[in-house]
């Protein structure tokens, strides 16, 4: 067990709403940027959680997409929230499941005593790099932030209890963003090559790879830490699309176990995981003692799991 | 101590090479890739270390600038020396000190006994993005790659003996390249907009920061720690600029305590701290027992001090 806990938390959403086929997403309207739901979200969860930026010894930011290419997202989010002060500030990225890899990495320099408060926030402005000719992606994406806080725990029944990692790149072209960095330079943007510099996703490419691997990686998961699905409260997965229910059934998640709300939120890229932990932390769907499952699958294909009691 | 070796490394230099006022500059030619120089550089590191891929835990990527903006660049290498296998793969983002950051941060996974082996690479093609208006950055910066593997050590005499970073936003806009992704996208790219796709360098504003701030960093690095520079082997800094000797003056490094080779190499951006690691260890100026203390300045402002016993 790694001992830490959430210790504050924050959500920003934008008030903007698309409706499509009675879902809800929120997208940026024009006063938003990636930055400022960033701030937005991170000044929540000091506030929630009663905490001086200067008690914080870290600031990572997850966000799948940057805000600049130099400097990294949280030298830029330091600017609005902690100029003046020393606290050091990076970028960890995994694309969607970032936050996670980020709670994971930072448990554990929070546990070995590094550090003892790290903000970590998600921003996505995914709508800026949607494709209208791909409406699947087009109607799944939505905008926001959120942040939390962890700290060191004292008790011995709080924290981080076990975390896998795998990435297979047999589907690293499956979802993709090609234009804007060395591979595409912006340079090359012209009318003609648009579709390379937006969000290009392959569903069911992604599917059958999902369903071919995640399976495993549970029963992995679970084997390697002598535990079973009977140690989890409440998972909760990154919404990645619509298809959510049949992963779950894959996975033998029964209905009522797992977080289902990409009707009201859709895919918000990095923020969905942060997000929904955000909102079942401030309605009290979860509390303290209760154990929570992070996971979710990211371009790459990378997939994580995160067990915590919280 | 977090008990961590290195067990292979690896380089990869362009073979063209720009030469400007009796400095080298190595660049990439039209067959490097950021992708092809970091392929290259961890082959170079796993046959170096007679490392089966299979044998790796994680792969991690530490480059300032990225390939694509989706995925993340360690998935788009996995794809070139890991696929078929389920190997995590991840980013790591401080800009110029993200391969001192991923070192510190993954010494912790590995010493935990989370990853036994973890490949670290760093490319940069740092050319591609220069701003011939700039002759000052223009003249400064080289393409390249460098990886090494880290892995669990069992000796009390090996490891990550102290680290420390911190981040003054101050500087923030002072190193950036502000175009490409969401705060400034590839859809305004035209002639006039030229300039904000590429890399901006206030040298003098930055080395009055850094002047400000260093000395005291190094101060409380060695007074937390109960250590003194007489605890340090060598000092392999980033190779920042010219101005090199002025920093290590005003830390009172003696000559011959650090390593100077920007008139050969340049700026390498994140590459120049584990290009100058695997030179030094493949000529054996540095060898097992030494302490080595690995230091630079990113954009960010951002600075990383580590110190290493090998």
């Amino acid at each position: 067990m790694r001992k830490i806990k959430i210790t504050g938390y924050g959500v920003y959403l934008p008030d903007n709403i698309y409706e499509v086929d009675g879902q809800r997403r929120y997208r940026a309207n024009k006063n938003d940027t990636q930055l400022s739901m960033a701030t937005a979200a991170c000044r929540k969860a000091l506030e929630n959680g009663k905490i001086d930026i200067e008690n914080i010894d870290c600031i990572v930011s997850t966000s799948a997409v940057g805000i600049q290419p130099i400097p990294c997202t949280a030298a830029l989010i330091h600017e609005q929230i902690a100029i003046g002060t020393d606290i050091p500030a990076l970028d960890i990225n995994t694309t969607c499941t970032s936050f996670i890899t980020a709670l994971d990495i930072m448990s554990y320099l929070v546990d070995s005593g590094k550090y003892n408060n790290v903000l970590i926030v998600a921003s996505e402005i995914a709508s800026h790099g949607l494709n209208k000719k791909q409406k699947e992606t087009f109607d799944l994406f939505a905008d926001g932030a959120a942040a939390i806080v962890i700290s060191k725990s004292d008790s011995n029944d709080q924290g981080v209890i076990a975390s896998m990692q795998r990435t297979w790149s047999e589907g690293v072209h499956a979802t993709e963003i090609r234009g804007g960095l060395t591979g595409f330079d912006p340079t090359f943007f012209s009318e003609e090559t648009r579709d390379e510099y937006l969000f290009d996703m392959n569903g069911m490419s992604l599917l059958r790879l999902c369903s071919k691997k995640l399976p495993l990686m549970f029963d992995d998961f679970f084997k390697e830490n002598n535990l079973s699905m009977d140690d989890v409260d409440l998972l909760i997965p990154h919404q990645a699309s619509r298809a959510l229910p049949l992963i779950m059934k894959k996975l033998n998640v029964p209905k009522g176990k797992y977080v289902d709300m990409v009707k009201d939120y859709g895919n918000m890229v990095s923020v969905s995981v942060p997000h929904l932990l955000c909102k079942l932390l401030e309605d009290k769907t979860i509390n303290k003692g209760d154990k929570i499952l992070l996971c979710g699958t990211a371009a790459g294909l990378t997939s994580n799991i995160l067990l915590m009691q919280i």
